[in-house]
């Protein structure tokens, strides 16, 4: 039976969790242009230290690095280190029949715990909530991938 | 109705760029190889730089940051924060059985982004030129994760 | 004909190797963790040398770059440019309809190619090892991005 239909509501669930997950990911590239823009500076790019319409006074210090847009691109990363994993992840977890109360209870808080990771860097809380935010997304990544072997391998 | 067969156009034209961009992503890896040739250097392993068959003639140096070499590794960066999003994006939005058109558009205007965005990244134009065409894809990817969205809660 | 499901063969070797892969990458995370941990040091986010918990003697040392957690860091990076890429060039050639065995060959070369790649660079073999197995995965990558080109430009 095909379960990558909107007819299936475990699907359903995924896609509005994914969506979610990519426009977050997404706009944490538009924070570090912001943070860019905002610091005048944090650049990679000799080019981007060139006199132009955006940056008519350029200055070779705009190409130091600035722990305010340093911060963004490591939101960035982690994002990347995870979310795609959760993409993946989630879909083929949603190709073995998952009942659907425990699947959107996982998508959930795979969607909140990366909120909650997000805040916690946004506001430099301690290491320890950062690291509880991401154990909890962690394990749920590794819970679907479990199901997806055991469902692979018990046919 | 299963939309995820090349029997669907919508799926083929989604798979068409899809490759496309894998191809392209992949590709990254093997410019940065190229040049860290080119330029004997640029490496970050501090095994790269012992005597091997590849390294007749090592140096110390040759772990130092080589900005032609960085500069594919930041364009490669840029891969991994946007690709992956479009891959999963345009499928869901495959789902959502949109017009043949629109979606094809969509997916042939993200592909020419983010040509675009490597060719200006090769050659070192100003960065509002570059802003140009990250623009595009990111509204593209936005766009499509709305209409998932939407499509997710409409039901 | 719906080829996303468990029901086919091809499906369930491709679910099951993209899965292995899954707890692959997510676990080179805590391998950082670990090691972060073993040198108490190596952290990113200020922060992290504050006093805390899991940090009772903090230093602004330990702010500084080792090689030892960095070497796990560039091994997520890898995973990161390379593992999403196959995870949906898979699926994708999936669609294809190819052969079973040829299909599950690829899948399992592959996988193969990166545990040899993760071996290499944990226990630092020269570059001509690694460059050996990333290429073997980069061939594979290629081969079914260009399978699902071809099939969408033969329909």
């Amino acid at each position: 039976m095909n379960q990558l239909t909107f007819e299936n509501p475990v699907f359903s669930c995924y896609a509005l969790a994914a969506a979610l997950l990519i426009v977050k990911m997404m706009s944490q590239g538009w924070i570090t242009v912001f943070r860019m823009f905002k610091v005048n500076g944090g650049f990679r790019y000799p080019e981007d230290a060139r006199k132009s319409l955006a940056n008519p006074d350029p200055s070779p210090g705009q190409l130091l690095p600035n722990e305010y847009v340093e911060r963004s691109r490591r939101m960035h990363a982690n994002d990347v280190e995870n979310i795609p994993l959760f993409l993946v992840a989630a879909l083929l977890y949603v190709c073995t029949s998952p009942s659907l109360w425990l699947a959107a209870g996982l998508f959930a808080t795979y969607v909140l715990s990366r909120l909650g990771h997000f805040l916690v860097l946004l506001t430099q809380r301690p290491h320890e909530v950062r690291a509880f935010f991401w154990t909890i997304g962690s394990l749920i990544v590794y819970l679907m991938a479990g199901a997806v072997i055991w469902h692979a391998l018990a046919r």
